[in-house]
Protein backbone atom coordinates (compact mmCIF):
# COMPACT_ATOMS: atom_id res chain seq x y z
CA UNK A 1 0.00 0.00 0.00
CA UNK A 2 0.71 3.75 -0.82
CA UNK A 3 -0.61 6.52 1.14
CA UNK A 4 -1.83 9.40 -0.98
CA UNK A 5 -2.56 13.08 0.10
CA UNK A 6 -4.43 16.15 -1.72
CA UNK A 7 -3.74 19.03 0.44
CA UNK A 8 -5.30 22.52 0.21
CA UNK A 9 -4.77 25.91 2.04
CA UNK A 10 -8.02 27.51 3.52
CA UNK A 11 -8.16 31.61 4.93
CA UNK A 12 -11.89 31.98 7.17
CA UNK A 13 -13.11 28.95 5.76
CA UNK A 14 -12.52 29.27 2.53
CA UNK A 15 -10.42 27.84 0.39
CA UNK A 16 -7.74 29.87 -0.83
CA UNK A 17 -5.15 28.16 -2.84
CA UNK A 18 -4.36 23.89 -3.92
CA UNK A 19 -2.32 21.40 -5.24
CA UNK A 20 -4.98 21.86 -8.14
CA UNK A 21 -4.35 26.01 -8.09
CA UNK A 22 -0.50 25.27 -8.25
CA UNK A 23 -0.61 23.21 -11.04
CA UNK A 24 -2.63 26.08 -12.85
CA UNK A 25 0.24 28.53 -11.58
CA UNK A 26 3.13 25.82 -12.64
CA UNK A 27 1.46 25.77 -16.24
CA UNK A 28 1.22 29.35 -17.21
CA UNK A 29 4.82 30.12 -15.59
CA UNK A 30 6.03 26.78 -17.89
CA UNK A 31 4.27 28.06 -21.44
CA UNK A 32 4.37 31.90 -20.46
CA UNK A 33 0.79 31.82 -21.39
CA UNK A 34 -2.21 31.58 -19.89
CA UNK A 35 -4.15 30.09 -22.37
CA UNK A 36 -1.28 27.49 -23.12
CA UNK A 37 -1.63 26.66 -19.10
CA UNK A 38 -5.39 26.31 -19.02
CA UNK A 39 -5.20 23.97 -21.94
CA UNK A 40 -2.97 21.63 -20.21
CA UNK A 41 -4.93 21.52 -17.77
CA UNK A 42 -8.14 20.90 -19.48
CA UNK A 43 -9.99 24.11 -18.89
CA UNK A 44 -10.88 27.22 -20.88
CA UNK A 45 -8.99 30.17 -21.19
CA UNK A 46 -12.00 32.43 -19.43
CA UNK A 47 -12.11 29.66 -16.68
CA UNK A 48 -8.65 29.32 -15.68
CA UNK A 49 -8.72 33.63 -15.91
CA UNK A 50 -11.13 33.12 -13.57
CA UNK A 51 -9.67 31.23 -11.33
CA UNK A 52 -6.63 32.96 -11.44
CA UNK A 53 -8.60 36.50 -10.57
CA UNK A 54 -10.24 34.55 -7.81
CA UNK A 55 -7.30 33.30 -5.52
CA UNK A 56 -5.50 36.82 -6.37
CA UNK A 57 -8.80 38.18 -4.72
CA UNK A 58 -8.73 35.94 -1.79
CA UNK A 59 -5.13 36.22 -0.98
CA UNK A 60 -4.92 40.22 -1.97
CA UNK A 61 -1.64 39.61 -4.28
CA UNK A 62 -1.12 39.89 -8.12
CA UNK A 63 -0.02 36.36 -9.17
CA UNK A 64 0.24 37.38 -12.99
CA UNK A 65 1.06 39.65 -15.30
CA UNK A 66 -0.05 39.96 -18.82
CA UNK A 67 1.47 41.77 -21.90
CA UNK A 68 -0.75 42.68 -25.27
CA UNK A 69 0.60 42.15 -28.62
CA UNK A 70 3.72 41.00 -30.27
CA UNK A 71 4.55 37.81 -32.26
CA UNK A 72 1.36 35.25 -31.20
CA UNK A 73 -0.72 37.41 -28.94
CA UNK A 74 0.27 38.80 -25.41
CA UNK A 75 2.62 36.71 -23.02
CA UNK A 76 1.40 35.71 -18.76
CA UNK A 77 3.90 35.21 -16.51
CA UNK A 78 3.59 34.69 -13.02
CA UNK A 79 4.57 38.14 -10.70
CA UNK A 80 7.39 37.93 -8.37
CA UNK A 81 4.65 37.47 -5.94
CA UNK A 82 3.74 34.17 -8.25
CA UNK A 83 6.43 32.79 -8.08
CA UNK A 84 6.82 32.98 -4.50
CA UNK A 85 3.78 31.66 -3.88
CA UNK A 86 4.31 28.61 -5.99
CA UNK A 87 7.64 28.10 -4.61
CA UNK A 88 6.68 28.01 -0.82
CA UNK A 89 3.80 26.22 -1.78
CA UNK A 90 6.34 23.44 -3.49
CA UNK A 91 8.28 23.31 -0.60
CA UNK A 92 5.70 22.18 1.62
CA UNK A 93 4.13 19.81 -0.48
CA UNK A 94 7.51 18.07 -0.78
CA UNK A 95 8.02 18.41 2.99
CA UNK A 96 4.31 16.70 3.66
CA UNK A 97 5.23 13.82 0.91
CA UNK A 98 8.09 13.17 2.87
CA UNK A 99 6.53 13.22 6.92
CA UNK A 100 3.65 10.96 4.69
CA UNK A 101 5.80 8.28 3.95
CA UNK A 102 7.84 8.38 6.93
CA UNK A 103 4.44 8.21 9.60
CA UNK A 104 3.40 5.77 7.23
CA UNK A 105 6.14 3.28 7.33
CA UNK A 106 5.77 4.28 11.08
CA UNK A 107 2.67 3.09 11.71
CA UNK A 108 1.62 0.27 8.82
CA UNK A 109 5.54 -0.01 8.23
CA UNK A 110 4.92 -4.41 9.13
CA UNK A 111 2.22 -4.83 7.53
CA UNK A 112 3.53 -3.67 3.80
CA UNK B 1 -4.24 30.56 6.55
CA UNK B 2 -4.38 27.07 7.84
CA UNK B 3 -3.58 23.75 6.02
CA UNK B 4 -6.25 20.96 5.22
CA UNK B 5 -5.13 17.65 3.89
CA UNK B 6 -7.24 14.74 2.27
CA UNK B 7 -5.70 11.54 2.89
CA UNK B 8 -6.25 7.99 1.19
CA UNK B 9 -4.06 4.60 0.49
CA UNK B 10 -3.44 2.98 -2.59
CA UNK B 11 -2.78 -0.34 -3.46
CA UNK B 12 -1.65 -1.51 -6.87
CA UNK B 13 -2.64 2.03 -8.20
CA UNK B 14 -6.20 1.63 -6.74
CA UNK B 15 -7.68 3.06 -3.74
CA UNK B 16 -8.44 0.77 -0.92
CA UNK B 17 -8.46 2.93 2.39
CA UNK B 18 -9.49 7.05 2.86
CA UNK B 19 -10.75 9.19 5.13
CA UNK B 20 -14.05 8.64 3.90
CA UNK B 21 -14.11 4.58 4.82
CA UNK B 22 -12.45 5.37 7.75
CA UNK B 23 -15.33 7.88 8.92
CA UNK B 24 -17.64 4.82 7.59
CA UNK B 25 -16.23 2.13 9.83
CA UNK B 26 -15.70 4.53 12.59
CA UNK B 27 -19.85 4.63 12.34
CA UNK B 28 -20.69 1.58 11.91
CA UNK B 29 -18.33 0.64 15.48
CA UNK B 30 -20.13 3.94 17.25
CA UNK B 31 -23.83 3.08 16.39
CA UNK B 32 -23.20 -0.52 16.25
CA UNK B 33 -25.32 -0.71 13.10
CA UNK B 34 -24.44 -0.69 9.43
CA UNK B 35 -27.73 0.83 8.60
CA UNK B 36 -27.42 3.90 11.29
CA UNK B 37 -23.66 4.06 10.37
CA UNK B 38 -24.83 4.36 6.76
CA UNK B 39 -27.44 6.71 7.65
CA UNK B 40 -24.89 9.42 9.74
CA UNK B 41 -22.93 9.36 6.48
CA UNK B 42 -25.88 10.05 3.78
CA UNK B 43 -24.98 7.09 2.46
CA UNK B 44 -27.94 3.95 1.93
CA UNK B 45 -27.65 0.78 3.63
CA UNK B 46 -27.45 -0.85 0.30
CA UNK B 47 -24.20 1.55 -0.59
CA UNK B 48 -22.91 0.97 2.89
CA UNK B 49 -22.50 -2.78 2.62
CA UNK B 50 -20.80 -2.39 -0.83
CA UNK B 51 -18.44 -0.20 -0.09
CA UNK B 52 -17.75 -1.96 2.65
CA UNK B 53 -17.35 -5.65 0.72
CA UNK B 54 -14.81 -3.51 -1.51
CA UNK B 55 -12.53 -2.30 0.93
CA UNK B 56 -12.95 -5.98 2.50
CA UNK B 57 -12.29 -7.52 -1.51
CA UNK B 58 -9.43 -5.18 -1.70
CA UNK B 59 -7.48 -5.60 1.50
CA UNK B 60 -7.94 -9.22 1.93
CA UNK B 61 -9.59 -8.82 5.41
CA UNK B 62 -12.90 -9.08 6.86
CA UNK B 63 -14.09 -5.69 8.67
CA UNK B 64 -17.58 -6.24 9.73
CA UNK B 65 -19.23 -9.07 11.46
CA UNK B 66 -23.02 -9.46 11.15
CA UNK B 67 -25.73 -10.81 13.78
CA UNK B 68 -28.81 -11.73 12.40
CA UNK B 69 -32.19 -11.40 14.55
CA UNK B 70 -32.48 -9.90 18.59
CA UNK B 71 -34.31 -6.61 19.82
CA UNK B 72 -34.59 -4.00 16.77
CA UNK B 73 -32.91 -6.42 13.88
CA UNK B 74 -29.51 -7.45 13.56
CA UNK B 75 -26.03 -5.86 15.08
CA UNK B 76 -23.17 -4.90 12.57
CA UNK B 77 -19.65 -4.72 15.04
CA UNK B 78 -16.12 -3.94 13.81
CA UNK B 79 -14.07 -7.27 13.58
CA UNK B 80 -10.68 -7.23 15.23
CA UNK B 81 -8.92 -6.76 12.32
CA UNK B 82 -11.74 -4.48 11.59
CA UNK B 83 -10.73 -2.06 14.53
CA UNK B 84 -7.44 -2.29 14.29
CA UNK B 85 -7.44 -0.54 10.79
CA UNK B 86 -9.57 2.00 11.78
CA UNK B 87 -6.98 2.84 15.08
CA UNK B 88 -3.97 2.36 13.01
CA UNK B 89 -5.56 4.65 10.34
CA UNK B 90 -6.59 7.18 12.56
CA UNK B 91 -2.87 7.40 14.26
CA UNK B 92 -1.75 8.02 11.19
CA UNK B 93 -3.84 10.28 10.29
CA UNK B 94 -2.96 12.32 13.45
CA UNK B 95 0.50 11.85 13.19
CA UNK B 96 0.26 13.47 9.39
CA UNK B 97 -2.24 16.56 10.41
CA UNK B 98 0.71 17.45 13.24
CA UNK B 99 3.40 17.49 10.30
CA UNK B 100 1.38 19.77 8.28
CA UNK B 101 0.68 22.00 10.63
CA UNK B 102 4.45 22.34 11.63
CA UNK B 103 5.74 22.07 7.77
CA UNK B 104 3.08 24.64 7.18
CA UNK B 105 4.62 27.02 10.17
CA UNK B 106 8.05 26.52 8.66
CA UNK B 107 7.08 27.40 5.16
CA UNK B 108 4.58 29.95 5.44
CA UNK B 109 4.67 31.29 9.07
CA UNK B 110 6.05 34.74 8.84
CA UNK B 111 3.43 35.53 6.55
CA UNK B 112 0.37 34.53 8.58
Amino acid sequence: MEPKVKLWMEKNGLLVFSDYRAELLQRIAETGSLAEGAQRMGLSYRRAWGKIKEIERNLGVRLVQSEVGGRGGGATRLTAEGERLLALYRRFRRAVELDLDREFADVFGREG
